[in-house]
Order: structure tokens, then C-alpha cells, then sequence
């Protein structure tokens, strides 16, 4: 059984959703953030980065969401959770991921972990500013460039998805103007129609 | 044939040396940043975030350096750049990667890049004091917690491997102190003993 720890409101959310969808037998394992339990020596023993989502898997333990997401992908190929079999394909949907993790959810990241890069206030107060403008462009790139629907990759639900789905639920509290971005907003509803969708938004709030 | 586009000193090597290493028959294109060439109308039509690197493939183009290391890895299986029957060992794999991409590079970007996140001169210069530590605590996770040896998986050479060298290219540059990084900087004189890497080298030099 995978055993996945993650925290409400964090990226985690991608993984779970893809663990619902591939069917696989896991147990979602919720950590406290406001008591900091992700820098405990517990979880630190599990995960040295002190961060979610981490996955315990029978070979080891996994991070990073997009090797999370293509792991879970590769390990229940009838789930059909991605291209498996052509590489251009599978290259092109981690590049949409890495895009998501390195460049979206770190210009998200500004909002509230600053202290990662500064230790200014007034650089805290200046990120702040700047997160519906860096956070925006990102997504306007994905809405012009990269997003083909019904789904991020086209035709075929991916790994892509749930992550896209995630990383946008952020967008209001971000204070980017959604109204800008009906793809990625009609991509949202689209997910919620899903029942492992909702079960594991359901399952995150409750 | 492949199209690399690149910049030296810049992450695109660890895609080059990848190319390099798989045999794969390929022509790198060096764009010019100091005249901004990565933002020119004919580089953005390629690649609309105007970043290197860029791979031109004949089904299309490839960016985002773990997608492409991991794509160079499944386009050439008999040069044995990864893991690719394992999917826990891939997996494993990707996330050290993602790890660079999203942590090490981004931490090392606030240097030159702060504009991406910031406005304020005073934000600058408080990332600029930063960078020694977040990109030092970044290397000492690898160091401590990740790095196998002799390659960062452990004995087998893999797509984790250029792309280490690569981002610890810039340590000195970032103020961080290599004594406390013995196993990186030993496997930066090991990967200079790869006819491949030295080649490369050379070639981005030239």
C-alpha cells in the first residue's frame, strides 16, 4: 500500500487526485502545518526536504510532484495516465509539469515563502506585489501556448490535469484576474465532474 | 537531427552533454543573451517562453530541462542514460532533477533573474545576499541526502549526472563554499574525465 503525505491547500493535491484515478491502493496521511509537524524528526526522517507531497512507496520513498505524478502513471499503466509508450509525448506533458512546479508554483511560492530567498520584510512586502502579475503570466502563457483541451494534452486526460487543477486553485487568493483565463477556468469545472476529483477534494476538506 | 538551442553558462549544457552522451546526431545553436536574442520575435515562435534550452525534434520542440534529459534517455535506450524498465528508479531519478530545476536553479536565479519575482532595488540586493546560502543549502541536501556515488544514482552514469555538473558549474560563482561539498566537487572532476563532457565543455567555450 502507497502511503502519501500531504497538507491541505499544498500542491500534494495533484498526486492525490492521481492516486484516486489510477485506482491505487494508498492511505493519504495528512500533516499539520500550522504546528510545522513537516520539520518534525518524524517526517524529516522520511522526507529530508521537510516538505509535501512525499509518496512511501514498497522501493522507497518518492518527492517533487512531477516524479510523483509519472511514477504513478508508470505503475498503473491501465489507468492510461499517460502517453507511455511514445517518448515525444511523455517529454512534452513533463515538460508542461516541470513548467508548472518550477516556474508557476514558485512564483506562487513568493506569497508566502519569501524567507526561502530574502529576509527582508520589504522584500516580502515587494514579492506580494508582485505575485498576481508572475503568477498571471504564467498562466496566460498556458492559456495561449500550452493548453490544447478538453484537456491540458488534447484529446486524452493526464498527469497534467490534476496538477494544472491544483496549481489553480490558487488563483484567487493570488488575486489573478480568472476572467482572463476561460480555458484554464472551463479545465476547473471540467475536474470537478470527475468523481475521484471530488472525492479527494472532498477527502482534503473534510 | 536534432536542434539544441543554448547560451553558455547556462543550464541548456546539461541537455547538451546529454545529446553528446547518447550519440544522438544533433547541431547546437548558441543564442546571444547579451543582445537579448532569446526574446527576438523568430527565437519566441520556437520557444514562447524565450528561455533556453530548446530542442527541435521532428515531432516538435521539447524545453524544460528534466523533460528533455529524460527524453534524450528514452530516444537513445542503448546509451543506457537511465533507468528505463524501473519505473520506482526513474522515478527516483526524476526527482532529483526536478529538485535542480525547481530548488537549486530557481535559488541561484534570484542572483540575476530577481526581476522574475521583485521590483525594488532593495529586493535585489537582499536576493543577491541569499544566494550563498540558498543555493549552499540546496548542495549540502544533495551532498548529505542525495548523492549515491560514484554517480548521483549510484554506479550508473544517468541524466542526473550532467545536469549536477552543470548547476554546480555556478557554485564559486555563487559565493558557496566547496569545501563543504567534497562529493560534488569530486564528481565535477569525474564527469571533466568523460571525453563527452570535455568535448562539449570545449565546444560551448569556443
Amino acid at each position: 500500500m502507497y502511503k502519501l503525505y500531504y497538507a491541505p491547500g499544498t500542491c500534494a493535491l495533484a498526486s492525490h487526485i492521481a492516486l484516486e484515478e489510477a485506482g491505487a491502493d494508498y492511505k493519504a496521511v495528512r500533516l499539520d502545518f500550522k504546528s510545522n509537524q513537516q520539520s518534525s524528526p518524524e517526517y524529516l526522517a522520511i522526507n529530508p526536504k521537510g516538505r509535501v507531497p512525499a509518496l512511501v512507496t514498497e522501493h522507497g520513498v518518492l518527492t517533487e510532484t512531477p516524479a510523483i505524478l509519472a511514477f504513478i502513471a508508470q505503475a498503473f499503466p491501465q489507468a492510461k495516465l499517460a502517453p507511455l509508450g511514445d517518448a515525444f509525448k511523455f517529454a512534452e506533458m513533463q515538460a508542461f509539469n516541470s513548467y508548472l512546479c518550477s516556474t508557476v508554483h514558485v512564483a506562487h511560492a513568493h506569497k508566502m515563502r519569501g524567507h526561502r530567498w530574502a529576509t527582508e520584510e520589504s522584500s516580502f512586502a515587494d514579492f506580494k506585489r508582485m505575485v498576481p502579475k508572475s503568477v498571471g503570466a504564467g498562466f496566460a502563457l498556458i492559456e495561449r501556448n500550452m493548453f490544447r483541451g478538453p484537456w491540458v494534452m488534447g484529446e486524452a486526460y493526464t498527469i497534467c490535469d490534476p496538477y494544472l487543477y491544483t496549481l489553480g486553485t490558487w488563483l484567487e487568493g493570488d488575486s489573478v484576474d480568472v476572467s482572463t483565463l476561460p480555458k484554464v477556468m472551463a479545465h476547473r469545472k471540467r475536474m470537478l465532474e470527475r468523481p475521484a476529483v471530488r472525492k479527494v477534494v472532498e477527502a482534503e476538506k473534510a
